[in-house]
């Protein structure tokens, strides 16, 4: 009897990433899979259900991994922004350094089904979680403004995120991801309101409003 | 012989609506929605190739009408914020309007395939389009930074729209979307940093540091 062990299922969900990435979790195969993972195709059944547990499954053990290495790196910073600029710089680099991980993410778990979202619900709110301690954290450490709507300000950072990475991906993962890093924390920051001390930017740029 | 006319195929993309948002796309039969516009199931493919053709078609004629009326409003307005105010309201009133358009756009439109997001792409690039059209003004006209990249700003606000209309539509739509118009176009505007005017926020909200 063959015997379960963590390391074989590290194994399948480490091929797996690769297989989903090349092929498109549709096309892809169980048995790519166990093959990528020097496994006899049979064995994947021991750890998972079927293919759909199998992406589940890699979005589980991957969050818990970013969520659990992304507070670390957090909580070695005092302020509520230096806080913040960490955990945009991170997600970015994240996915730069790991493209095949970065299109599981973002394109082939985008493509599944109704209840596939569901399963994967927790382990999303759990990063929408630690972004939102971050912002309360600024509110109180005046990082940020004392008005903040939470919540809010949680969906617009993950959004924005989100949309930037995704449409890195798609773009066929072109250009520096991480570079983007610092005008998106100062957008957040600052907005886009005109800048106060230079507001006269219509001489600057010297245009005509067009429609 | 049957003959093809504007109104059916209109009739089907609306009640293709109805049955993706209430049944699934991948459950959902064609002969279902045929029956809901009262037609033949045959007809149905006079129109259309098969169901990922009539989600596609959703998304390009729906996309199409509602660029149209965005930006003839967006246009009525002079100045950049009022345009940026007038696209963020649209968006989200629109969505709040049409649950079922909601749930087809923000649910069943993702969990396609990759052919299927490829075809979506020149419709939604034009609504970016749009977004990015309003910012160059804004740069302009001076109701943004003079700074602002473009197509960052674009994507932090389709992205944070786009995140905020997904959690409304996965969490049952149980709350007023509209609302969170003004918060939004505040947090575009002047982000979330300190305010300048009133920066001693800690002793108001009068917590500690919590990790």
């Amino acid at each position: 009897m063959r015997s379960k062990t963590p390391d074989k299922r590290r194994r399948i969900l480490e091929s797996a990433v690769r297989v989903f990435a090349k092929e498109g979790f549709f096309k892809a195969k169980v048995s790519a899979i166990a093959e990528d993972a020097g496994l006899a195709p049979g064995t994947v059944y021991l750890y998972f259900k079927n293919k759909e547990d199998i992406l589940i499954s890699i979005f589980d053990v991957r969050m818990e991994e970013i969520i659990s290495r992304f507070r670390s790196a957090i909580l070695e910073k005092e302020d509520a922004r230096s806080r913040m600029e960490c955990l945009v710089r991170m997600h970015l680099k994240g996915f730069q350094k790991d493209p095949d991980l970065a299109a599981c993410f973002q394109v082939e778990l985008r493509q599944s089904s109704r209840f596939m979202r569901k399963s994967v619900k927790g382990a999303l709110n759990q990063y929408l979680d630690l972004i939102s301690e971050i912002v309360e954290h600024g509110r109180r450490d005046g990082s940020f403004r004392g008005d903040l709507p939470v919540r809010l300000v949680t969906h617009l950072v993950f959004g924005a995120l989100d949309e930037v990475v995704s449409t890195w991906v798609m773009s066929g993962m072109k250009y520096n991801l991480v570079s983007l890093g610092d005008p998106l924390i100062d957008l957040f920051t600052n907005g886009i309101g005109p800048d106060e001390d230079a507001p006269a930017t219509v001489g600057r740029v010297g245009a005509q409003p067009a429609d």
